[in-house]
């Protein structure tokens, strides 16, 4: 029995299937009534085959159900691996008495392996049969080196009408011999359009998921995937107001809960990393920047020997404006670690270092700049480079 | 006694001064005649002082020395660190008998500190005594975690008369707590104006230097100066020509070799990477992708590894033609790595894992990517990601 709240209408599971040994690697996640469903996937151009398949078919009406195995990313397999995925959404509209056209499906694992779709299909009595309150189960299976399930749900009221917004997600940690993915799937018993519920999931991820960087690489895999079957009875959002700014507030919270939980759960980090850029001219370069600087080997590796050493991220900021031709000055901006500013007016701070070195051991890390150029402002995570990510 | 091949009228010298503890840190190069100069700097925006003082100073005539110390890269200093810039390159000149204007300077080591100018003026006496044959001792002085010195030269024929081409750099190995950097010192005898020195420096490194990538952060101090004094007494090279070719040819040459170098000896590394990517739409596609591909910490981890996981590098190149918009499809890509073609026609070719895997520990990795695409290539260098770099 999960200790998380499940919107209206849904089932989850999760079984072995002899993809990975000893574990649960196949989940399922069904909803009783047709959902709306929106869905935003990797832009890596080597796309696995789950994400060739799914792109096309949200948003739409209509959608039942989410397959997810971990252990295979059914990723550059050629037209086998589309046929795979087709062969397995079948098995499971069959299972569960619905239409193959109603079956999402993604996959996470190693690359350039045909998926053992037979084993999948092997399993899928079992996994129809144990559907129900188990969205940890369903967590636990898309996990591949995350060392903790994560999932979590937010209450909200529409139209006076109580919803639910849950989802369950994967991290991004560097994975050996895999490829890092993020997968997310978001459930809600919300009424809303498969259009809306798409724009709310772009832009919730535009400054959640999107902004997570364990390793800096693109999986040929990241996906979420957004289900809606209005069970909760409210007054269908058809349209901008303030019903679809609750539910994107509540999208955005758990997301950005996700993203920090994939951060922290890197491959081998000891320490979780925010980032937060201010006074960017606009809101790419504070994005880019944010990113960047979290995305850093050498900031990185400072922080995991709990180093004050701001010189890298100013010099990160420095690199990229470079590169990337924003309109900012370096050495006009204000650096604050920890909360304590170490850099400003265009030289270094006198600080008591030794006191800021004992506040870098913390488990969480404060990096904020502020470049002084205009109002816009991005917040990205990320973890330390420990040598746990090397092996 | 140096085994390089020196160019005539150059001389070469470093002493401690006491920045780094035990070792010399300060670099001496000078010229007995005046010289046609050339720079080519990061593009870094953070960039450091002797790099602000030196950009607008060349291509030029007239310079006499270049002076560089490690340990120190007097960047993020701000106007005291300008100011310090000027002190050394005055206190050089007086203790050679030239003018102020006529000497460079280049820095690497700690960011955000001010630079000890005054240790550096009281060793100069030292340094100006021990002027010579030794660009070995200038070539160890501006090492910072190099494990090797970085030195080679060239000897050419122009309209009759032999000249020589010789330089000196560090390594841009990952360096706690400093920051990488770049620095190369060329000097030649032959007779060139400084803007055709300039053209020919700048499309040498763009293929060479450039294309190296140990942990895909671009230093605040990287600078490649060029000094051309003319006392190989040949015609001087003021046009386009096959003597500007026979010399472009051996500074790219030279600054290859240097290149490798400096990919080899990336901090904590046991493996070079060569990875070329040809088949390209245009050359910025081909650079890119190279360039990614040699600094993915999940390629580097991999090769570290010993594992032949083309998969990740595959990922590379969607992740970043994704990102960037390059015309092309990840599933037509042909990658081989170590020889060994892995996927081909949109699909993994069968290998024998294992012989591959034992090529893959051969300190030597090849990765070629062919997009078949259209007719430009690029080729970058790397190393591995291993625990010592975290270190």
């Amino acid at each position: 029995m999960s200790q998380m709240k499940i919107p209206k209408g849904f089932r989850f599971g999760a079984v072995a299937c002899g993809i990975q040994p000893q574990r649960r690697a196949l989940a399922l996640v069904v909803s009783a009534h047709p959902a709306a469903a929106a869905g935003v996937f990797t832009v890596n151009k080597a796309a696995a085959a789950p994400v060739i398949d799914g792109r096309p078919r949200v948003p739409a009406e209509g959608m039942r159900a989410v397959v997810v195995n971990s252990g295979n990313a059914n990723a550059l397999t050629g037209p086998g691996g589309l046929d795979d995925v087709g062969v397995i959404r079948g098995a499971v509209a069959d299972a569960l008495g619905i239409q193959k056209r109603s079956v999402l499906s993604a996959s996470t694992g190693v690359i350039g392996q045909r998926l053992p779709a037979m084993k999948i299909l092997a399993a899928l009595p079992a996994l129809a049969e144990q559907l129900g309150d188990h969205p940890d189960l369903a967590a636990e299976a898309i996990m591949t080196t995350d060392t903790r399930t994560k999932m979590a749900a937010r209450e909200v009221v529409l139209g006076g009408k109580p919803a639910v917004i849950s989802c369950i997600a994967k991290g991004s940690g560097m994975l050996a011999p895999q490829l890092a993915t993020t997968l997310c799937v978001v459930t809600t018993d919300a009424a809303i359009t498969p259009k809306l519920l798409q724009d709310a999931l772009v832009r919730a991820v535009a400054t959640t998921l999107n902004m997570v960087t364990v390793d800096g690489d693109m999986s040929t895999n990241d996906t979420v995937y957004a289900l809606a079957n209005g069970l909760a009875g409210n007054p269908r959002i058809a349209d901008p107001g303030p019903a679809l700014d609750v539910c994107e507030a509540a999208l955005r919270a758990l997301l950005g809960e996700m993203a920090r939980a994939m951060a922290a759960d890197g491959e081998g980090a000891t320490r979780m990393v925010e980032v937060v850029v201010t006074g960017a001219p606009d809101e790419r370069c504070a994005s880019d920047l944010a990113r960047a600087i979290a995305s850093s080997p050498l900031v990185k590796a400072a922080i995991f020997g709990a180093d004050p050493n701001w010189g890298r991220v100013l010099a990160t900021v420095g690199a990229r404006a470079g590169s990337q031709g924003f309109p900012i000055d370096p050495y006009k901006a204000k650096v604050v670690l920890q909360g304590v500013t170490v850099f400003e007016r265009g030289a270094p701070v006198e600080i008591d270092r030794e006191a800021l070195r004992a506040r870098m051991r913390e488990t969480r890390i404060d990096v904020l700049v502020h470049l002084a150029e205009g109002a816009e402002r991005a917040v990205a995570w990320g973890c330390d480079l420990s040598y746990d990510y090397v092996k």
